[in-house]
């Protein structure tokens, strides 16, 4: 049971959070803070919130939890914000989709008390934004990664694992490297692939026959060129090591299917596919 | 109204084709070839033909329309052997995926007689193949391009646009060059970007973990690696032009992209990632 929570940067994922936790009556107090006094009304009035707060310092002041769930480009400066007000029993976690930067952010800015912080991820979300896009059941069934680092309280980590199990997620733990790479394999690359197919298309002359004649499979595949052009930046610039990393060999195999396709060579593209396939089949359903 | 139709290759394309045309009143008799004795029986028995042929000849001796429904692959050598065979008054068109290769067998197979071929190319199709995935309602609401060539006879053209009208399909004609160009860019390159992804992650040491934390985004992005390796190796290796062409801006684009990453380029991502949302949004909904 949380008595107070703090969460800054009340849309989806913090109002989410709340209400499951509200719902679960695991939570006493939910505090809300947002940049804007409009984002901070429509919390309130949506009843993600009991409080909207004035600052970042007033939000966490009281909290026995304190959430992160500002945007990838704006959780250094807020980790450097709330520092100053930190007192020593609260627990801070966050909701970043990248685990290294924020982790370097945490330890530059929160200095002894790192050991307070639990780094987290909530694999969970929509195409819809904002607090009016909250739900109690965003996380049921989803999974939520938690990084903890050496230093990290492994009662702070306890609570942090049963606020998410309370609002509905399966939690795991993996290493910072381990995730970042993970997730830069099953979403931030397929993201880049799909964002530099649409955004090839779209500047092509042709492009009006291209959507005329794209058929399901299209549709299927680009669908995700459709998220958050910022929320991508964002990812991109902060999960930089791992995407590149990934990227220059998928790069490099797929020179060899170029190569494969000038010389003809169909038993390297049958062999590509057919394992391609069989994994898609047998292991992602 | 067709007196009688050949179906060289009686799977998914060619038996829906048959089950469309019966319904539809629009044709007297279907007899179909297939190379195994057991997918000509199963045709058979599911109703997709009349009579099972013992070979090309006596599939097509009688018809008025011949369709061509064998793998790409196959295709070359199908148009050679129903040369010998064809008569004055005979239609004969496709249903290959790409059509520059098409077209180039038939010219060199057909002489005289290529003007009574009409190139065609039906866009739809279910994961599944053979004579028991067929079904009537397969072309409803789908398209049909048709490639003609400057030989290629009106009067057939019109006999092989009215065949797909009656089965529900809406046709188009392009020329052969654009045709290959729009299906590389909505069809060919995607799947190619599919398999490749799958390709790598399935060889990855953590592959498994790669499989529990993937999210929806990527079992939609994935979902067509799981198509025929087969049907692919040919569609790479006879549109190699102009998929090697649209791989080519693909790969510079991505190169741009990794640049970006590497300088912490959010300006350049942040604007790639907005003209391919808006693309994404406004034209393919």
């Amino acid at each position: 049971m949380i008595n107070r929570l703090a969460i800054i940067g009340v849309g989806l994922i913090g109002g989410s959070l709340s209400l499951a936790l509200k719902k679960a009556g695991k939570v006493a107090e939910v505090v809300g803070f947002a940049r804007s006094e409009e984002t901070r009304q429509q919390a309130l009035s949506l009843g993600l919130i009991d409080r909207a707060a004035i600052s970042v310092e007033d939000a966490i002041t009281g909290a026995d939890v304190v959430l992160l769930a500002v945007p990838m480009g704006a959780m250094a400066k807020t980790l450097a914000d709330i520092a100053p007000h930190l007192t020593d029993n609260m627990i801070i976690t966050d909701a970043g989709s990248t685990k290294a930067q924020v982790v370097e952010a945490a330890i530059m800015s929160l200095g002894d008390k790192i050991s307070q912080f639990v780094p987290g991820h909530p694999i969970a979300g929509t195409e819809k934004s904002g607090p009016s896009a909250a739900f109690p059941e965003l996380y049921q069934g989803h999974r939520v990664i938690l990084t903890p680092i050496e230093q990290t309280d492994l009662e702070a980590l306890k609570v942090v694992q049963v606020m998410w199990t309370d609002a509905g997620a399966e939690v795991s733990e993996m290493t910072i490297n381990h995730h970042d790479h993970v997730l830069a394999a099953t979403s931030h690359l397929p993201h880049l692939l799909a964002f530099n197919l649409v955004g090839l298309l779209a500047q092509s002359e042709d492009v009006d026959d291209v959507l005329r004649f794209a058929a399901g499979g299209f549709r299927d595949f680009s669908r995700i060129a459709s998220s958050d052009p910022v929320m991508w930046r964002d990812i991109c610039l902060s999960n930089n090591v791992a995407i590149l990393q990934l990227l220059k060999q998928y790069q490099q195999q797929m020179a060899e299917i170029e190569q494969a396709i000038e010389q003809q060579d169909g038993d390297y593209l049958m062999d590509l596919f057919q394992r391609a396939k069989q994994a898609r089949d047998t292991r992602f359903k």
